[in-house]
């Protein structure tokens, strides 16, 4: 069950502080004016092209992504961080060694080609040279992903072939076939585009992620493309993804398990005219940062409501921690309790259990100091002052997106991280997956 | 549900291994012929009495413990870690900062006395001047408890009353009545004793615990108390807990939350008349501490196989790491992840998952020397070889109790890490905990 049938998230993000980057201050997105939603993906951009189709990995569902930019595009990359990498993360890490410059990503789902040896780095270096030659770009050109199930070999004719036929289909208009091919057992496709302003000139961004239902048979696989026709470097744009990833998708978690094929990728291709980006903290990078944060959170978002056996979506707001990894420390072990999780989903107003978890988060705070919300319902005050109504608390608690925000007044860090509840459908789901 | 109607252990530790303990080596329980376990519990070992009754913080369930040392006794004591603390573990702290000697421990369940702020340490305070006065012993000779629902102050009156109650029925027989005044929700009551010679002198040890069934309304707590007859001095009874501690109650894991109340506390009287131990590694260390562990795990055995929702008792064994802390690691990241305890819950040999968590542990090791069990059918052999039958492998799924050993290759560094399985019961249990 997923609680976002509508999953076109309309809220970006809110709040009127600002963040240093670099020594540069930078807006929050919620407060530029011209930060605007569009309809579709990875094809929005000016100069994308993609198709989706299936290829016979599974049955009858898409299962063979393809994406090319009409001209070379700076690529930045993020990687599973588990020392258990799959095929085709080491192969991509390998690609954006030699170069940050690429043409196309080839995805395919219903197989990760991971635990796969020898074998299957063959196997993914042929998905590269299947998709340049079908692209007729350079294999120093392509990127490769994969997701699906673990420990077993890809069919990898039936990969290459589908390559050629997916060539085919290529199109301005494929990001939404592209986006349905690189999911597994996600309940719903997760898109989302925006356009702002460059100097002047109107940038796109289109991206795609395939979220945390499970791979069968093994874990959740993280995966996310993003496509943008603004003209940034490669150095810019990897410092832009490294710190937005770490505000979104490394702010999310279902269930605490890491997984062996996560990726994160963006192009950026130029194909706007809008002025280059050349330099961190330069003129309008405060505004590309801003749309590249919005849009891997609003992606983030997305997985989390999309998290198995989820029926409620929870955003952590931890405020007046020392710092900003204090605030992250403790809303992550709020996030990742059980305790907490299974309250949530039981509608129980337990504000132990979530006292409890900041304090063996490991960060330094005085438990008396601390407050607690649930909604702008106040449930805890200083000194350990329990003061609510039960029908308050279970109001807000009855509905389907929960804010908790834990005032610790010991700073001015803050962060905020996003979950779900635990469910007795997530344990159903996935105590009998493989079989 | 509870997996474990005979709750006695039968099964001392097994392993022929040695390790060493500040340079000297500490033969394994396993190898110690002389190690018997007894009936009982902390009344087993001369000079303890004790006792368990309803004073009226319950409504009918014991809720009221004391444990006497005739003689003083030495005392080492293991706190939480976590930044929450509740009052009695901030007075027991206390006590133990200022003295090392101590000759009673009084526990009340039902009420946690945590996040109460000053008035919760007047109340244990009172607690521990009610035992003193009740027991006739020193203020500075008392350890104070407690366990149960957070956020509210105790009937303080109703327990300082109830200790002048309990102090009456203390005996030599009362080690059952008070295992069972410390337990709330826990499923049976968790006792066990065993016997050794230090030089040819019997010694006695005795123990009880409280374990992860949850505390109304908040979390888990783990209690621990453990006597023994033995001659030992307060540094070196400190050194030998805080090792047997992190090898047994830090080695096991129900659902990854700490407790704001968690406290082991062991007195040792001397009674037995054996020969007085006072050096870490010296004579009859090692016989004492083969004990001493073998209780610990023990009661921590019994903690896990009463887990919220438990089905199965499993015991994760990682070897060939490259160091012991290596291999408590990677054991500890598979005893946590939700992936694998639904996986077995549902008895799915899903071995990715198992490897997927040793990936994200953050050991350093080679994925493709990894080989994986479960009982003695391997499942995954070097170079991802996988080779097993489903049917042999759901044999040993199906049992109550699995062990899983996952052989890295790498090292001599080995650890066993002891969890439950994550069923729908659990979800149950806590969704609804306080309503």
């Amino acid at each position: 069950m997923n609680i976002m049938t509508d999953h076109k998230g309309k809220d970006l993000m809110t709040g009127g502080t600002e963040h240093t980057h670099g020594g540069v201050a930078v807006a929050d997105p919620g407060i530029l004016p011209d930060l605007k939603e569009l309809p579709g993906g990875i094809t929005a951009p000016k100069g994308f092209r993609a198709a989706g189709i299936n290829c016979g990995v599974k049955k009858s569902k898409k299962d063979l992504c393809l994406l090319l930019s009409d001209a070379p595009a700076s690529a930045a990359v993020v990687l599973t961080t588990n020392r258990v990498q799959a095929a085709p993360v080491l192969v991509t890490r390998e690609q954006v060694e030699r170069s940050r410059v690429f043409r196309a990503i080839v995805v395919n789902s219903g197989n990760a080609n991971a635990c796969t040896g020898d074998r299957g780095m063959e196997d993914a270096w042929a998905m590269v040279g299947a998709a340049a030659s079908a692209l007729n770009v350079g294999r120093d050109e392509v990127l490769v992903s994969s997701t699906g199930v673990i420990g077993q070999f890809l069919p990898i004719d039936t990969i290459t072939e589908g390559i050629k036929e997916a060539a085919a289909f290529l199109s301005p208009q494929g990001g939404g076939a592209a986006a349905e091919a690189i999911i597994t057992t996600d309940t719903f496709v997760k898109e989302h585009a925006l356009e702002f302003d460059i100097n002047g000139v109107r940038v796109t961004m289109g991206g795609m992620a395939k979220g945390s239902g499970m791979i069968a048979p093994n874990m959740a696989t993280m995966l996310a493309f993003v496509t943008t026709d603004a003209a940034v470097s490669p150095a810019v744009l990897h410092c832009a993804l490294s710190r937005a990833a770490d505000r979104s998708f490394n702010r999310i978690s279902v269930d605490g398990d890491t997984s062996t094929n996560d990726m994160v990728a963006v192009l950026a291709n130029g194909r706007s005219g809008a002025e280059p980006l050349t330099e961190a903290g330069g003129p309008h990078y405060g505004a590309f940062y801003a749309a590249l944060e919005e849009m891997l959170v609003t992606l983030s978002k997305m997985i989390v409501k999309d998290g198995e056996g989820a029926t409620k979506f929870i955003e952590i707001s931890v405020t007046g921690a020392a710092d900003e990894s204090s605030a992250v420390r403790a809303a992550r072990a709020i996030a990742n309790s059980n305790l907490v999780k299974t309250a949530i989903n039981g509608e129980d107003a337990n504000w132990g259990r979530i006292l409890a978890a900041v304090g063996y988060s490991g960060i330094d705070f005085d438990p008396s100091m601390v407050e607690i919300f649930f909604g702008s319902v106040p449930i805890l005050r200083r000194n350990y002052t329990i003061d609510f109504s039960e029908e308050a608390a279970k109001k807000v608690l009855s509905r389907k997106e929960i804010t908790i925000t834990v005032a610790l007044h010991q700073g001015e860090g803050s962060a905020s991280f996003w979950t779900c509840d635990l469910s007795k459908e997530y344990v159903a789901i996935n105590a009998n997956y493989r079989t």
